[in-house]
């Protein structure tokens, strides 16, 4: 049976083709779709989310704008590596579906208290500010949650500082906690996606497909090489968030390890560092894991296969409506 | 015109008290009482509130739980002052009336999107995890609510650290939030409020009222000051949170300056301090001010009113719920 | 007897007065005058040291260099308060005499060491990195050091933070090291330094000595008015260092209150803060005090008393040494 | 020509040995030994300095005692890894050699400042108290030492805390003064020195010399092989000071790379880690770098034969001093 994931992100390449990556392969069902803001505002993000749906021909699953600055810290955004629109390379078509009224808080709530416990996966992309104030709002589901798979932070490696990443580092107090709620969660850090690089050729496989999906991936890929060539000095760009789902999808993708993980809140050259402690065997109760070792080929793999499966949707809606009506 | 308060509180005694005043104070319109974990559980300071709701005859307000635990710390609670149950002392009548089925952040939102800009002020007596999580969730709220005049911290003064005060080192992430939204926020603080003494004189003008309400306060005050006087050392109980109430019915109640104030969130001494900055005349765009110098004799006079004018209420509700019920 | 002191400064116009005091009252004894950076460089504060006296006619006390720069910070000076010299506004003699060979560390080790216990008081007017490096190389010191008097900090008053004082906040880990150290400590602070202020009446007073000493202080207050008017509001200037001094003299010149006071070493608000805990009697083992109330009068008095005793010294020296040499 | 290095040292197992590879090696020329509070009390670890120097026949090499405790954190000493004494498991013979009467902090700035210019090379194998006042008490010994080689810290390893080693968390503020003071440090972490471990076959070429310091240090490696299996899990104890030494007689005998490293102060999860950052090729004024990988082989062929050099040194006086005598 399809595992049901809710997938909160805040698009962003990567996030992109993470969506494209749920919604394409079979073992994955998206329930839900929240955006936050990160790599871009949150307007930007969300119409973003809405655009990348109505490229992959995402139907029926409810989009929802959640937060727009972090719960502590001011906003910082990460022009440098997605662009002004936070989706810099392609054109975007405008949005036709609209976003569901609640917010992207209560629309986790709600799915997650609606469904049986231990149906729901949360994987987050993105800042984790909407997943801990959906369980500082609602404690109860952290019990219900099967387990929270989520992209960001590293054991062994930084980017937005020398120990920490950008998607902790954003809302170190919004991660934790979510690191410390007591649910399962899989850190899938920079240790891992350093990993998932897009080589010269992966983006000729994606762009041998000949759809229009595929086509949207290559040019988000060609953008994103860009960025990360300049800015990080990568030889090929590493497309972090999808391996997130690949996990939730065939946890051999990728070997883990338990660990308690820890956020570390007050350090002034290690805040949003996820401190993890490999000195011993993790105790009997430890709830954290890491992603360690990637399968490259296997990962690849699950991303071209969803492509194809998504083939050439119809692209709905004749008259899409404005951004400004979206999120008005 | 009667002005209209959300009071977020967590009764506790003096809570209580400020509850009682809201209620009888003819210029005070009481829209919502929220409630969060403080003084004692959420569930315990709930109950409290609907019992005291019961005792001063409020009825046709929304009371609504909120939150059971603080942002990022762990739940830290005060029955050396409030008793095991938060409001030890009276005997408390079971609750006749029922919660709003929305959570505490859902009504606070609810409510000030639903009135006019400027209409409602936020009167918080605990701890600032609802009002922080009501900014993040609805950002709007900040520039429609009229201001917020807020129980807690202290610029000279500190009782649950040598300079930090219970409301906010309980949840300095939510008071960081709050303090700096950027609504006008008035800091009704410890210097303040250890001016507010309920000396015997004013336990004797209460007692003289002979009302029901009037005993119940007594009451209130004989515990609170025992537990002040052995734990604190204080002759008479400082009863702080019908301060803030009083300010919002008439600010010539105390003297307050003008000054920055924002919360340390990393010191190891100082952690939920509320740092005031005196050094110079508050710059033009300063919106926090603070309190300063209570008028005790105008202060009480306020609080005996107010029981005079609630009187003896009919003690509604033949089969009051069951405590568990009403948190069901 | 006269007590025997140990000045540690960073003159500094006050610095220069508490010198003057300290030569000129007859029951202090000043057995050494050691420098630190602070107010300005080390080496200037080390050349204004040694001209002032000259100025004061201080014969065959030692006087040594000591830190060129605080424990962990990088170096803070004060230039808008003292001037570009450190000294700024009278013109100042070139220094004749020369510096003790030894590191201001050492000769307050040996003069320690080589008094009797209780004997020696240390008076520090500027950071606390000589003393703090002494109490680490020579722990010795520590319970053979009559007590410590401080001009730093203050409990409820800041000039450089909010919070902070100037000579705690240039080298908190130093002023941790004195605080936690075990000697008796008391902190006169600008609670009690800002009731120091020299009045046109003072000002006057010093200047109908018509001594070319009482000259000099006249200057150093003209110029020390002027920016403390400019840089932090005062229509008087608070003359800080002297009033430690004041107090090794007459300990009624001022009130005291037994307090627990620890150094604030990670706020991000609050690093370097004096954090005094007056929330209940001091415990019976407390060793710091700091300085609530000065009499104004009777300060002035010492000062005035002072510079009379003074008088006018001979000008020693022909052919006095020039900058280059002292410190060479 | 032989480097001339300070050994500053807590022996401690591990220094013990590093001292006989100083000794023994004729590339390097022990010019000081100096002992500062770590693995156990000063006054241990600076009597087991002296005993060891007699196993080895170390004569003619001043040795002095330093720092009772750390700048600002209290003392925290590692009896179960080095045992009650500092260095358990053999039978110590009785120092015969004096105290070199200075301060270590003042041997060390004297050695420094009485050689040439890049000619002494600094080794610290403990806490970095002596080192750091060194530098504080005379900032001229920054750009005459040659280099900072030292064991401490780790970019990925942690052993006090998950992301902190012993030496460094135990006085991170000094460490903060050396890592920053301007002089090249070379950082032998645990990342390098877990790859330092004394194998069974490692033991047994110890113990086949035959001499009365190689069945010493046989001895020590059995007890440290005890500590470290049953507190850290380690099959082989890691032998961490001596690869310090190791770097300096042969930086061929490990790989290493250039990094910034800082020392993190305020972090509740992470004071005292030693934060590298390898996001970029280290800029050109960097003056830091951290030890990768170590050569086994050649490594442990440094140690045997520097003792094989040592041979079996007559023990040197009959009538040895008491400890007491030692420090007295």
């Amino acid at each position: 049976m399809a595992r049901k994931i809710i997938l909160d992100c805040d698009p962003g390449h990567d996030d992109a083709i993470a969506m494209l990556l749920a919604h394409g392969n079979p073992d994955i069902e998206l329930v839900a779709v929240t955006t936050v803001v990160g790599n871009q505002t949150l307007e930007k993000v969300t119409r973003n989310a809405l655009s990348v749906a109505r490229i992959a021909g995402i139907t029926d699953v409810p989009f929802a704008a959640g937060c727009p600055r972090p719960l502590v810290r001011t906003i910082e955004t990460a022009p440098d590596i997605h662009g002004e629109t936070g989706l810099d390379g392609p054109v975007l078509p405008d949005p036709t579906c609209v976003l569901d009224e609640r917010h992207a808080v209560d629309l986790i709530i709600d799915t997650v208290m609606s469904h049986e416990p231990g149906e729901i996966t949360i994987v987050p992309t993105a800042g984790l500010t909407n997943i801990a104030l959906a369980a500082r709002k609602e404690p109860r589901i952290v019990e219900r949650v099967r387990e929270v798979v989520l992209m960001g932070g590293g054991y062994h490696e930084g980017n937005w500082s020398a120990v920490a990443e950008f998607n902790i580092i954003i809302d170190p107090e919004a991660a934790h906690i979510v690191f410390n709620a007591g649910w399962p969660v899989t850190m899938v850090g920079l240790d891992l996606t350093h990993q998932a690089l897009a080589t010269p050729e992966v983006v000729e496989r994606i762009a041998a497909l000949g759809t229009k999906p595929g086509k949207f991936v290559e040019e988000l890929l060609e953008f994103f090489g860009t960025t990360y060539r300049d800015h990080q000095g990568f030889e090929s760009p590493p497309v972090h968030d999808p391996c997130a789902v690949a996990y939730v999808i065939d946890p051999d993708v990728m070997t883990v390890r338990r660990a308690p993980v820890d956020i570390e809140l007050t350090g002034t050259l290690t805040k949003g560092m996820t401190v993890t402690d490999f000195r011993a065997p993790a105790p009997a109760d430890c709830k954290t894991q890491v992603a360690v070792k990637l399968d490259h080929g296997r990962f690849w793999d699950l991303v071209v296969d969803a492509l194809e499966r998504i083939g050439d949707p119809e692209l709905l809606g004749e008259n899409p409506q404005k951004p400004g009506d979206v999120l008005a």
